[in-house]
């Protein structure tokens, strides 16, 4: 691959996680859908081990919560092109939210620094996340938050 | 428009958000002023609804201030290119400060997460800021300031 | 210098503080001497002024200390291509660590916000750092940590 085509497959992957980061804290979860493929895999960083199967449960997740304050601040994202239809990269994300008054500003419940394993994979012309698999690393302040494990309905294997 | 043009589009948009912190936080208010058009509009994030108008008005803000210890750090960096002359982007701003003490390194008081929306306009062969439209979303720690309003003069509108 | 050449090397040189960032949080510190070259020089940001001199030197500070879980966020990467074998460049870094508990999530020992000043080289057709002089600017929470200076040997001076 020649230094042109491979610079051009690391800019326009580099831009999913941003394009994510910026559809989940907008409630677009119509858009944020599109920037995976139909068979794509998402396993939450605050729940890692619980892949989500599939656009639509993919969807569900975002579009089904109550409406929150929500930053999704998006560094270090390197991307590595391994063909002309795949890639790779990791990226971190550092997550500040408060979900009991959404009017900004607002005072944020910690600081959590987690990050991002990520599968890319041009379909129809435009590059998609094939998996993404989220880990939490660190907080300052705040508490991690707890929940139930989700059923095999949600995560789109029913 | 085709690849390679799109990206060094963006390439060289993406670049204004960081070299706007640069400036400011090094407090190169004359480089500053040089990356937005003679008839840019600037939105604070901590005071967004009173946009100043013009290079100068523009410039007088880092200018006339006090000397002060300041980070911003700058994430989802997403710009589109509209035409050869035009682009648009969104990023996020997290800001960090001490007034008090100047001298490196200093203890922060608090972290402010906002962002920009902003214009970016081709002007004698260099990419410029048309408009930035600030906000603020989230802060742990800290007080969020409380300005008064800026008279029309020092906005630029007399 | 053409736009693309220009654009192919700030690309490039752009990733280098991602990869030290990866390296450092993955405990490789052999990728992370191979990021360096034979003569690079690096200044610490908690230490700045003790600056270590070449590979060995620079690997053992990441080889000999303890496993911590850290996580090092880089932003505002700007880069500057100064011919078709040299760069420099100026970027930023939140460093969040706990020291005493490495099995993520833990909760970190504050936030701290430096950066780096770095020249690049190509050498043997990959661009590397051949220096990285580190400062720190402000924290958020923990103690700065207080080292005693480097040995002259451990410094890679004698």
């Amino acid at each position: 691959m020649d230094a042109a085509t491979r610079l051009l497959i690391e800019h326009e992957c580099g831009k999913l996680p941003l394009l994510f980061a910026k559809y989940a804290d907008d409630g677009d979860h119509a858009a944020l859908r599109e920037l995976f493929t139909a068979d794509a895999t998402y396993d939450r960083p605050f729940q890692p081990g619980y892949p989500f199967h599939g656009q639509d449960a993919i969807q569900a997740i975002f579009r089904d919560r109550p409406p929150i304050l929500v930053r999704h601040l998006v560094t270090n994202v390197l991307v590595e092109a391994i063909s002309a239809t795949e890639a790779r990269g990791t990226n971190y994300v550092v997550m500040m939210s408060n979900h009991a008054q959404i009017e900004p500003p607002q005072s944020a419940n910690g600081i959590f620094v987690g990050g991002f394993e990520d599968e890319y994979r041009l379909v129809d012309g435009a590059w998609r996340f094939a998996s993404r698999k989220g880990h939490l690393a660190l907080h300052e302040g705040g508490t991690i938050p707890s929940f139930p494990p989700p059923t095999d309905e949600a995560r789109g294997l029913k």
